[in-house]
């Protein structure tokens, strides 16, 4: 089995529930998994830390990464910039972590662009009507937020297609430990056991010509 | 999730323990997995029933299988024909059933050219020295047998890079769950939720317009 970590694109639909799989899946398997923060340009809000939520940078700095190539990829949003930095992905990734990075669908493309390697998983509710009772339910979120945010569920579920898997979260535990073996099984890929394939081959060829 | 069963080939290095795999997988599993039974028109050895190791049939039979386009894929070896008749497949797939096929590495890319989203999975000891004590131990065969086994083993190795998961028997109930987990994921890869995903959008659709 490939030794080396996954590099893991998780998005999904607002209230799909994406945040509380990360989080148990993290706490569950903290040797399999490392979840990639974020640089960004912008304040950070009450509670939020340094190297916990984000890497909260100036825009001359976050500039300088652009310059440098040090993002897998970024974004602007409004005023601010978020990004995602090469460095920690790449030193969890040689450690054999899987490293997962929560990001919307624009770019998880741009990721899947720079590395081709990466798995992309979409998170959905069974269904709409369960969406759009999620949002409710919160109740932090006003009929103008919601609907807005359906409108946006809608442009993402657009991009659907270019995922490798859909997963449904209706019971979470479940939703947990079925992306934990999708990400766990990716590591038997043939596409990523070609060293080990080599060598058994290799050895293979030595016995069948009687070594 | 997709509902329909999905259709999946192992193959394997001889003495890799792949028919140990599917038995325990089938006895795990009864609801999940149909194990697809091969054509034959080769005699039964004592032990063996019509139906359960092999359907044995004649020679005209099997012809006019092959002529009726009844079979997935077949095979002329020596002097007899091996096929995998596809009546029984496709029931077992349309009750949602996965359906196993354990055959060789040439009647895997038959079936895989047919059936395009056939999963392919190859079996393999953790190296080929594990390969050779396994042969060795077996006490059943000498070693000219042996030598041309793991010559014929070097020869399947060509092949494993059309396939879609290297699975190491290393442990054997590892091994079981693993390839367990990947038929049972391969349901929510997106290419085979189409139907679920065009309906969420659907009804995403009449939200965000205000249905």
């Amino acid at each position: 089995m490939d030794k080396k970590g996954i590099l893991v694109v998780v998005s999904g639909f607002s209230g799909a529930g994406k945040g509380t799989i990360m989080k148990r899946l993290l706490a569950d398997y903290p040797d399999h998994y490392a979840l990639s923060i974020s640089a960004t340009t912008r304040e950070p809000r009450p509670g939020e830390s340094h190297g916990r939520e984000y890497f909260f940078v100036s825009q001359a700095e976050f500039e300088e990464m652009i310059e440098k190539d040090a993002l897998i990829e970024y974004a602007r949003y409004v005023d601010n910039y978020y990004g995602t930095p090469k460095d920690y992905v790449h030193r969890q990734l040689e450690a054999g972590r899987d490293v997962i990075l929560e990001i919307e669908i624009q770019g998880a493309l741009k990721v899947k662009a720079a590395y081709p390697d990466t798995l992309l998983m979409f998170v959905s509710p069974p269904n709409a009507e369960e969406l759009r009772e999620r949002l409710v339910n919160r109740g932090t979120e006003d009929a103008a937020t919601i609907a807005s945010r359906l409108k946006r569920a809608w442009q993402e579920a657009q991009g659907v297609e270019q995922y490798d898997y859909f997963v449904i979260n209706d019971i979470l535990e479940e939703c947990v430990q079925e992306v934990h073996h999708i990400i766990r099984n990716e590591h038997a890929r043939v596409a990523r056991n070609h060293a080990v394939i080599e060598n058994i081959r290799a050895q293979l060829k030595g016995f069948a010509e009687g070594e």
